[in-house]
């Protein structure tokens, strides 16, 4: 295949002008497990789809509390967003230590990917292979963005990163009318089931509860400190989710996840070349 | 394909004298979608097409405010861009702090230049994919500059870069003796018409208002300090120019963009090598 | 094999968005004889299997105590967990030194886990080939982390690595409702009974006493700081066990060890790349 | 072909001894629109051919002043010229802090040219891909140099680089004899007649004024401090240099440039490796 | 052959979880001339086999005094050695000065150890290419430590490394009950005999006396500080030894050394990876 | 060609014990135009042949004055050459300022062998690519020195580099005995005829004066501070040196230059390896 | 050939435990003319061959002064050797300031050993190139040490290294039992006889004085500084030797030289495999 003569280093670009190992490591974050973020007007909501290696151990953490006003969730290599959540909590600690006020999210979010750009210019590094949804509160309200390995971040209403979060997107993109004006209740039943339909229909009719779905739930909002959902809480709002509605179908390629249109078709349009995930690849 | 041989790396020379691996950089630029720069006496006014790449997420800012005096609106990998505008606000800061004065605009663009050279004669770093058009005002009046990944910049009249930009240029080229003693409005208005003959027919037709095209402008002159119009100046501006006239006919091959004639075609001339594309590696 | 042809350096994405040299090193985890940790309410305890080299020389230390309050065993590169016990031992005294109490242990290992994926990162080094189960006691209780080379861990209640494991976690998972409210000599008994599952049938049957089985057995919790017990002890452990109950029958295929499903097959859903090992590539 | 094992690195000699890599960028300097520089005995002259890169930019400065006493025009990489200049610039500078008087130009251009050879010996940098034209003027008289990216100089009494440099250098040649007493007027003109042999001969018709050929001028000398003349004065100068005659015929080929003859015919006689600039290569 | 692709690089690892380079560099230590250690209660002793390079110089030494109460013999790269002795020495000076008292053996040990592991994962240094075999004595009694390139340490009862040191094993292992409680004496009988073993017959029945077998004899222990026998007493040794009885047969394959079952059998389990040293390579 | 895969890399030694990449360097030496050395008894000579590149231009300067009692000729790259001098250049200065006495010639050539070195043994720089004479005059008389890439040098009576320099040296040694006991005009005669000698036969024909034929010459002696002489005291010499005598014929084979029998045959002898210089690559 | 895929760089070990460079680098002192060393009770000779690479040129200096008590000759590259003796000459500076006294033999060349060994594991430098025998004298009388470029140094009672040299050995093995009670004439007499059976018969034959044979001679002992002999004192020398006896007969095989037996014969047992030089690649 003529392509692979760029693939090698993220330091070469391919004649057409795109960073073979940036797309690839993108490919790591759809290797994880489906996560989900959506805001009303006061508050943002991250739901987590964890699954344990094993019964004899407990979930990897998909959520990962930064500050007071922001968390994340990731999906794709763990030990890589560990490193980068560390970054992100002495930023904010240095930033409380200075100005005493927390950190305002998109300035915090424009020094992460930054700080992720170095690892796609040079050669002695490999990007991160990991994407985060950011939940955060500021004084321009709440805030969910995506940060992907490229070093891009996106300001997003809601959104679904990881494997089949097509579905996920495909039901917020449906309900995106109503999250602005919803309880938050019902934005994070809107979160559930978006995440459910990420799920394979069998695994999906044959559990019963929030533990054997291993759903998180993260919320973080005016007056409401970032906090990670109880599993008591989570039951409730699995309950609660079932009888609001069954998930969206879930797409019939379940390998079709993060393009609705793929790039190569003329119609798409340009875009920006570090979300043209190199899809010509698939079997 | 022999020339191939000598594109692997930013400090090889190719036997013909070129750095496929710059030429290749440039590419880049085609990828992002299309911008616009042009100006009249006192004002230069950059117009850039947004497409969000979902309805869940905020449009890329593709137009990213530096100082007073200045900004950028860039096409290409938008994570390097950040790194450039980041290292363009912290010049003009320390400038002002120890001149109290804004910075010249070529010599800030010099200085970039510099810094952005450096990555094509390393080895250990790749030259930056994202090429910039930068509209800023200063005692000589307002400038358009267009800096390419070849750390090559071009004062200019007008200028489009990104994906299917030829027609863009076409547009600008055929208008370009109007221009300066345009009025503020006309420039807007003609920057939004070129820039729309770089969408494809069918797309052109089909949508109503700019929030639609996705279309961001913004301004700076002659106390006008830069500032992003608001979606209702948009719309109105949008409006205005489709009253104004039709955009000029899209090219026949969507696909030609930076070069009125191919290089190789010996009637051409001779150019600067950092302007010759790896144009033959077309299909 | 065409994904060879991205598994020479630790830098490099696959297509498939993973890290095969990391997936390598996990192989070297299967390498080593078994150990397996579990824990009650108030005690972890590790147990684990050395195999003397020769007569000649006293059995490599499986198991490597690091403070008062935790203690590792190992399956792997010897030469890497000793450099790794290293850190954790002088990161233990500086904790103590600075206030005066013991290191909690999901920081310690959280801070563990950050300097091993520097490994995974930088292309001058290669990836730790060892893995780990930590037994710790703090404030929160005891507990037992699983640290691999991807610098990844678990919080467990109970697990095996090295080679074979896989009957000894079957053992685990099977007894695994017990284990919280069993005594202490219950639960050491289990731990033996687990690793003597993943020992071959015929050398289970050949052998009479704890040192012909080489076990070592380690125990911490309230009140007991970390302790490996004596042959005696061990002798005694190993007595009770076999009266208590023979081992689970061995799986049919002795190779098979860490994936109950191949990651392959659709159904098992998506899991974070980091544990997808290599399993494509045996016999 | 054999010799391109050779030639990837400028840290590896050729059996024949040879640095192709330095003879690569050699290359570069001919891809560049082409240049001419010769002195009378007071003053010294820059005529240099810039091209547009289209209606909408200003053209590329070929020619850049970096002191009251000097000034270089350029053949190649833009960038690369840029980052060289300023170091020429710095160096003046601080020479005219230290001694209060200007740097003698042979000292100045041995200490680029020690610059430039560091980046021929060391692994990782490309050379630069850049030729330069100075002309400078010290209490030694005019002087005309040039550079090349072996780090060669030569001090020159006239000399042509880039593009079809060929034709101008037999014009120079033709009238060598006349520069050092002629006027400031007739150099000027004959550095306009020497470049304009190096234009095609249709697009030398059909042009009629200096801004259509783009030809810029330079001066400096004998109380003439580094001077690039108006466009009037150009006009003037392209006027006066018509009615004093007709370019000389353009070669035959227009490919054929640098080199009178081939190096390899062994009537040539040896010369030094630096100028061996890869001829062999082409079709 | 398959596994050679990832042989090239002491930080890359084989898909089976292999350092083939920490591998390889074990095989150098078998190509040393045999060296064994043994030890009673209070006494460890070091026999050693040199072979001149030739009549004209003196034998490599291949016992190196390190200390009063410590010493090593060596099979591999001599300069090697000599290097790790060096720093093994410049330890123990430091440790005396700042504690005034001697070395502890085991914690010397592992910090050489430690020093030998950064070789292995590295990619600017290769792993050392030398065995040694420690005789020391502290306030545990004698020890005899055997360090491996793979920087693996073991602690020993008795043990052999280098050419053919598997006789020795064999003969070490068959007496290994009676050396604990011999006189000083005896276990340097035994460790001679141990090590004429490793001779080929012809050139053993061929010699008369110690110096034509070049054996080094060492001992260190209770009261006696680290000594290196005279040649007078090797003589004495050499015929004590002689009369006391005669060496094990030789195994039939001399080739066949430090492995008593090769690693691919099933049947002889799990050991750590450092110790299956490329067996399958063999002819 | 086996042997090429040994010379890549001047850190890499081939099987036979060379360095190809050295030997490479010193090719460079053969394609500079020949320079000749020789001195009488208080008086050293250099003569050297330049080659303007074209009439435009000066020819490089193939002599370079040092200091006082010293300068160089050159034959090869001259940017490396330019490099070495300053180098010489600052080590005289220093030594004038520190012990107010000119530097000895034989220790000033050992400290420049011993920079060149390093050259020859670190992967991150080629070998400098030109060989120098040296003339010299110190308190032990006058010098002639070879300097060779492979940072070898050669106390010579006489000596000639560069390209065709074996028919300069063959004229050498033919008149060897008379050199010590000549006037310093008879010497400057003799080095002026060796050179002729390395001319082709039409090209020594057709020319007529010193400046057609680019001869330079340089001496320094016994109360003679280094001189490059006047044109005219060229001329002087060249017809001073066609009186005195014709030169030497060429040899048949011009391209016959370094070595009077190659090294392959048996009976040359030994000798050291950095004088065997690639012949069996020759065509 | 196999083994070569393990010979490109320093730090590779092949699949047997070898490090192929570092034994080509041991191939360069064979191409070094032949040197010999040897002594009595109180004297240390070395007699080396010379061969001026011209009349031109003096001889190579191949006996090396270092301090009063010590002194070598080399084989090999002759600006590795001036390196390596520079450092020694520093080293003995020193220890003379330090401690007023000379620097003992085996600890100065102790260290220059480890300085060797770093060029044998370090990736960015090349193994010196290089072989030494050195003679000094102590408080512990006269010494000859050979140094090989693998680091390890023997001492010797006499040896003889570079081409040819075996004839050399043969003639000191058969002699080495007289030598320690010779006079200091008839030890400089023994190396001149053995450094003549080196040279091939023809050579040997047509010559008739120590200039022709360039032999140089130098002495180090008792009350005797280290002192290259002068011509004359050759010239005697090498008259008392020829009436002293014949040379020995050369070897049938003049290549033939460091080995009596080839190290693959399984008789001649173990050696360290440092002094295994790459004989099976002979023709």
């Amino acid at each position: 295949m003529f392509r692979n003569q760029y693939d090698s280093d993220v330091t070469v670009w391919s004649p057409q002008g795109r960073l073979h190992q940036v797309e690839y490591a993108m490919e790591a974050v759809k290797l994880g497990t489906a996560t989900v973020g959506l805001k009303n007007r006061e508050t943002a909501v991250l739901v987590a789809l964890c699954k344990p290696t094993s019964e004899l151990s407990a979930s990897q953490r998909k959520i990962i509390p930064i500050d007071d006003h922001l968390g994340i969730s990731i999906a794709g290599i763990t030990a890589d967003a560990r490193v980068l959540s560390r970054y992100l909590r002495s930023e904010c600690l240095n930033y409380k230590h200075s100005y005493d006020s927390t950190y305002p999210v998109s300035r915090l979010i424009t020094n992460l990917g930054n700080k992720m750009q170095t690892t796609t210019q040079r050669y002695d590094r490999r990007p991160y292979g990991v994407g985060l949804l950011v939940a955060g509160y500021d004084e321009n309200g709440p805030h969910i963005y995506q940060v992907t390995p490229s070093a891009t971040f996106y300001n997003c209403k809601a959104n679904s990163i990881g494997s089949r979060s097509q579905s996920a997107r495909t039901y917020l993109e449906r309900n995106l009318g109503t999250f602005l004006d919803s309880s938050n209740d019902d934005i994070i039943c809107h979160g559930i089931l978006a995440i459910l339909g990420s799920l394979p229909t069998d695994e999906h009719q044959s559990k019963e509860n929030a533990a054997q779905f291993n759903i998180t739930v993260a919320i973080v909002g005016k007056n409401q400190p970032f906090k990670i959902l109880s599993e008591e809480e989570n039951e409730k709002y699995l309950r609660m989710a079932k009888e609001k509605g069954a998930p969206v179908d879930p797409p019939r390629n379940d390998d079709d996840d993060d393009r609705p249109s793929p790039p190569d078709q003329p119609e798409a349009g340009p875009r920006d070349p570090e979300v043209l995930v190199a899809t010509e690849q698939r079997p």
